[in-house]
C-alpha cells in the first residue's frame, strides 16, 4: 500500500529528510516504524550491511514501505540521522555524517561516557575527538539536547534508574541499589544461548554481578552532596520480551516524610510529558508500546530507605522512542510528535 | 493403577501412617505427589473442604492413588500430619492434631512468629498457647526439628533470604536489601485479578511495598552484631509458574575478600544435601522441581557490598519440599529420602 | 494531561460523539484507547456497572482522559454506540440505544446469528424482532455495513476463520477442519481456573469439543456449492495474551493449482487494507496491535487438501478494531481511519 | 556429592553398563538424568564433540556426578548405548557400537524409514544396510523391540499423532488432519532466529507447510483398509518449552458410536502403564515430566469426523523417556522401571 502524497498534511519540500544506519535489529527496526507513521518526516534511507537490496517488508512485515536496505555508507543527504550499530562501529560512522552536516543521534554507547569511562568499561574510543557527547535524557538535559549536534541516547537501564533518582538529587544521595529486571529484547535480535527460548522462559537470571558497561553511565550521574554516592547495579534477565523494572534504594542524608518525597517527585516532573507519577506500583502493561516512564515512589518507613519503582519499555523511552524524542527537540518540533 | 504391595520393600505395619490437611492447594497436591511416591509412607487421609468425596485424581490427573477428599476433621489416627490451610484457619486444626498425637508440619504462617509479631502482621492468633513452634529451615535449626512435636514450615521468600545470609551473621550484618522475585504459584490457586494469566504474562510487578507479611519472618531472625541490622525487602509478581529469585545485597561490619566470601559459604554448606554453592549466578532451571537451594555470594567491589543471589522452587524448598525434609527429620528418617 | 482544544483539526461540533457501554473489559477499555486516539470523535461516555463514578485512568493507566465511569443508562445522546456486554444482557441496551436515534455496533452474540441458531447455542433472544443484525465483517459484507443502524461485530475466531475461507466459496467447499489457538484476553477479563497463569503458562488446551459457540457463526456463512460443506471447529487456548491463529483445513470440488489458489486469494482482496498475503507463514508479531489479518493460502499436493494460515490480533480484527472500521463505514467515514 | 556405592541395591557388578553418545543436547542430558537416577545402571560414559574433558556438572548444574564428557569414540564398551546425534551423523556410530556388541537405541531419524523414504526426505543414507530399525513406539511394537539391537527412537510429533490414531486402524481409515503445536524445545538446543526468545514469546507459528520430516513416519504406519489413508500434517511452534499437543482429525469407513469410540481406546490401551485415556481434554501439565501419553478421543457428531487429542512430554514419551522404556524392553527389565 503506498502512501499517496495528496493524504499528507505536511509537502514534501517541508518534510525533515532522515536516515537510519542499522535499522535490522530491534531499535533501528521500531525507528523505522515510528518515522514511517509521521507525516512531517521523510524516511529517506535505512541501511543492514548483511540485508542490503532487500525490502524492508520482506524482513520486517508490519512496515509499509517500498524502500528496500542499503549499505551503511549511503545513508547521505539527511538531515538527521539515527545511528544503530555496535559500540566502536558506531563513532567512524557518526563522524562521517556529521561532517556531511547531519545531526545524529546515536544509539551506541560510543557517546555517553568520557574518554577515561569508555577506556575503563569498552576499551579504546575510535573518535575520542567527539567525545563527550550530549547525553540525551531530555528530562535531565532538555537544553543541551536542543542545541545538539550529537546526542548521545541513554542506555536501557541508565534511563530507567536515573529517571528514578534524579529528584533525590537534593537530598544528599549517600548510597544507591539498582535492583532491574529487563526484557530480552534489551540483549539485541542476534540469537545466543542466553536467548534461546528454552534459556529463558520460566526462569529469571541476574547476570552481570561482576559490572554492567550500564554502571559507570548511571554512576556518573548520579550526584551526590559532598560525597560521592555509593551504587550497586544487578541487572536481570526476564522472561518477557519488552520492558524494564528498577527497583531503586536509596539511603539520602536527609530523609523526607513520605509526603514530602511524593510532593518532590510531582514537583520534579510536573509538566512532562513522559514521566508520569503512579498511584500504585507500576506495571510494564501501563508502558507497553509508548515512550511513557512510570514512577512510583515509597518510603520505607522500617529502615528509613527510599524505594522508587521505575518502569520503561525499553525499546521505546529505553532506546528508539527516547531517540525520536531527542530528534524533535534538536530540530525544534513538538517533543512528543510521533510518540503520543 | 493400584499400587500393588508385593512391590514395595516395606511392609505396610512399618510404614509412616501420614495425612494432608488442606490438599486441593498447589502445596497440598505436591505433598501428596511427593509422598504417594514413597514406599515407606503410607498417605492415609487427604482433605479438602469443597472437595469431600471426590477423587484425587480427578482434580490432580498426575496422581495415581484412589483415595477421595475428605473433610479436614477426618484426618485423624495419623502420625504426621501436614496442615495446608490459610493462616489462622491453622492453628486450631494443627492443635486438634497434636492432641491426638500426631506431630505436625504446619505450612501456614500460624506458628512462625512470636505472638507479638503475629499479631502485628495477621491479627489476633487463634492458639497463642502454642507459640512458638520450631523453624523448620533445617540447615539453620536441624536439632530443634528433629526433636518437634510442630514444625513452622517457613515461608518461601524467607526460605530463600535465611539462607543466603546465614553464612554473613557472624561478619556483623548492618544493612540488608532482599530484592525479591516469585513466580505465580506462591500467590496461591485461588483465580484473581493479579493472577489472571494477562495480568502476568508480559510484565513484572513489584508488591507489597508498604510491608510483605514475610518481612518479620525475615527480619527477626538476621541476628547482627551487637545492633539489629535495618532490612528492606520487596517482592515481585514474575511470569513465572515456580520458583523464587531473591538478589540480596548486604552491608556488614567487617567486610570480607571475594576469596573469604566464598570460602565462608562453602564452609557453612558443606555437607548439605539441598544447599549447593553456584559457580556462575544460578538459574531456577537449576533448581525447578528439586528441593535444592542454589547460592551465589559475590562481592561488589565497586561499593564493598556483598550480593548473594539464592534461587530455590517455591513449591519444593519453598514449601512441600522442606515440609518432607522436616518430617524426615521429626522421624529420624534419612533427611533427602523422597527427595532425590 | 488534557487535550488542549486548538490542538484538534477537528472542531468540536463536527466530531461524532461516540458512547461505550461497557468499558472495563478488554474490547471496551482498547476501544476507549482508539476512540481518545482520534480528534474527529467525542468519546462521550463510556459505563460500567461496579466501576460507576471511578475516573478510566484509574483502572486503565494507559489512557489520558478526564472521563469517569458511568452507569449504562447514562450513555445517550450518542451517534455512535458500542456494546460491550456479555450476550443476552446486550440485546436490550441496543434497543434502547436504537430507539433513541444511535447507530450501534454491538460486539455480543446477540445479533450474529439467526434466531433458530441463537436458540439452540444461547437459549432464548432477549430481543428477536432485531434479528438479524448486519454481520459486521466488511471485507465481506461491506455494502450491507455502511447502511446499517445496527452491525453485529463478528466473533474472533469467526472472523479469521471466514477471512480464510471466502476465497475459497466458489470453489465448492465440500469438508472444513478449523483449528484455531486463541490467547487468553479472547476468554474475557473475568478471573477463574482457566485463566489463571499457573494453569496457562507452559499449556496449551483444546477446549470445548463438544461445540463452541462460534461454530454456527463459522458454519451459517460458509457456502458451498449445492451441498452443505460439513465443518469441524476445535479451538485451543494458547500462553499468549492476544492473537489468534486459524489454521484451516479444505477439500473443495474443484482443487486448484498452487498458483491458481494465490491468485484467487490475491483478487479476492486485493485493495483490501486490512487483508494481507503473507509470503511466509504468518506470525502473530505481524499483526499484534494492528487491524490486519494476514493470510497465508497452500495446497498440500500429498493430500490434495487447501490449508490457509490466518492470524488477526483477536482484540483488534477480532473485536475492537473491527468495530471501529464498522463505525467508521456506517458513517462513511475513511474505513481505516484510527486504525493505521 | 558422590554417591556412595553401599547405599544402593544392586551391586556394581550387575549393572547395566550404558553410555550416551552426544549428552550436551536436551535429549542426551535427560536421559543422563534419569540414568542417574537409577541405581541398576552404570553410566559409563557421555559424550559431546564440544565439551570434551568437561565435566557434566558444568554444563548441567542438576546433574549429581563426577563424569566428564568424553569425545564420541570413546563410548564403548557398554552393553546399551543411546545415540543423540543429527541424522546421518548418527548411522555410522551406530554402526561401530552394533558391531562393538552393544545394543542401541537411536534417538535420531537414521533408522525410522525405509531407504526410499529416507532418500526422499533426508537424503543419501550412511548405512543402508541397517535399514530397517525396529521403530520404537513400545505400545504398538513391543515384541519386535524386546529381541532388537537396533531400536530406532521415534520422533515427537509420530510419537503422540500415531498413540492418536492407532485404535481407529481397523475402523478403516479414510483421511487424516495432523494438526500439532510443540514446544521449542523440539527444535533443539541450537540458537537460531527462530528459537529467539522474542521470536517465540507471545507466538505461535505453523511452519514446514510444504512437508515436514515427520510426515512419512507417520504417513507409513496409518495402515488404512484397503487403501492408503490420505495424511496432511501441519506442526506449529508453540511458545512453551516442552510439550505437544497432537490434534487430529480422522474420518474412517465405519463411524463408530461416541460410546464405542471410547471403548475401542480403552480396550486398546487396557494395561498399558504409559498411555492413559483422559477424562476432559488432556493439559500438557498432566504429563509434564513424564513419559505418559493422554489420549482424548470424541466423536464430532456435527460432521462425523473423529477428534482425537494426545498430549505427550516432547523430551520424556517423545525422546528420552520413550528411550529409556526401549532400553528396558531390550534388556528384559520391567518397562516402567525409572520412567515412575
Amino acid at each position: 500500500m503506498k502512501v499517496v502524497e495528496g493524504m499528507r498534511a505536511t509537502p514534501a519540500s517541508d518534510r525533515l529528510r532522515v536516515g537510519i544506519v542499522g535499522g535490522s535489529g530491534y531499535t533501528g527496526a521500531l525507528l523505522a516504524e515510528l518515522l514511517l507513521a509521521r507525516d512531517d518526516v521523510e524516511l529517506c534511507a535505512v541501511s543492514s550491511a548483511s540485508l542490503v537490496g532487500r525490502p524492508l517488508r520482506a524482513e520486517l512485515p508490519r512496515l509499509r514501505t517500498e524502500l528496500a536496505f542499503c549499505a551503511h555508507e549511503q545513508v547521505r543527504g539527511v538531515e538527521a540521522a539515527f545511528v544503530c550499530l555496535p559500540h566502536a562501529r558506531s563513532a567512524p560512522v557518526v563522524r562521517r555524517l556529521l561532517d556531511e552536516g547531519a545531526r545524529v543521534v546515536d544509539l551506541s554507547a560510543d557517546f555517553r561516557l568520557t574518554r577515561a569511562e569508555y577506556e575503563e568499561w569498552y576499551g579504546e574510543h575510535p573518535c575520542p575527538e567527539l567525545l563527550p557527547g550530549v547525553y540525551g535524557l531530555p528530562e535531565l538535559y532538555r537544553e543541551a539536547i536542543a542545541g545538539a549536534e550529537l546526542v548521545a541516547n541513554p542506555g536501557c537501564y541508565p534511563t530507567a534508574a536515573l529517571l528514578a533518582l534524579a529528584p533525590l538529587r537534593t537530598l544528599g544521595l549517600v548510597d544507591v541499589v539498582v535492583d532491574a529486571k529487563s526484557g530480552v529484547s534489551g540483549a539485541g535480535k542476534a540469537p545466543s544461548a542466553a536467548t534461546h527460548f528454552c534459556a529463558v522462559d520460566s526462569d529469571l537470571v541476574p547476570y552481570a554481578l561482576g559490572g554492567h558497561r550500564h554502571y559507570p553511565e548511571i554512576a556518573s550521574r548520579l550526584e551526590g552532596r559532598g560525597r560521592v554516592p555509593t551504587l550497586t547495579f544487578v541487572p536481570h534477565l526476564a522472561p518477557l520480551q519488552r520492558g524494564i523494572v528498577a527497583t531503586v534504594y536509596a539511603q539520602v542524608e536527609d530523609p523526607p516524610s513520605a509526603a514530602e518525597l511524593r510532593r518532590r517527585y510531582e514537583e520534579r516532573y510536573a509538566g512532562e510529558r513522559f514521566v508520569t507519577l503512579a498511584e500504585r506500583p507500576p506495571q510494564l502493561a501501563d508502558v507497553r508500546g509508548t515512550n511513557d516512564c512510570r514512577i512510583y515512589p515509597s518510603l520505607d518507613a522500617r529502615s528509613g530507605r527510599i524505594v522508587v519503582v521505575a518502569v520503561i519499555d525499553n525499546l521505546m523511552k529505553g532506546a528508539s522512542g527516547q531517540a525520536l524524542q531527542n530528534m524533535n527537540l534538536m530540530f525544534s518540533l513538538p517533543e512528543a510528535r510521533g510518540l503520543e
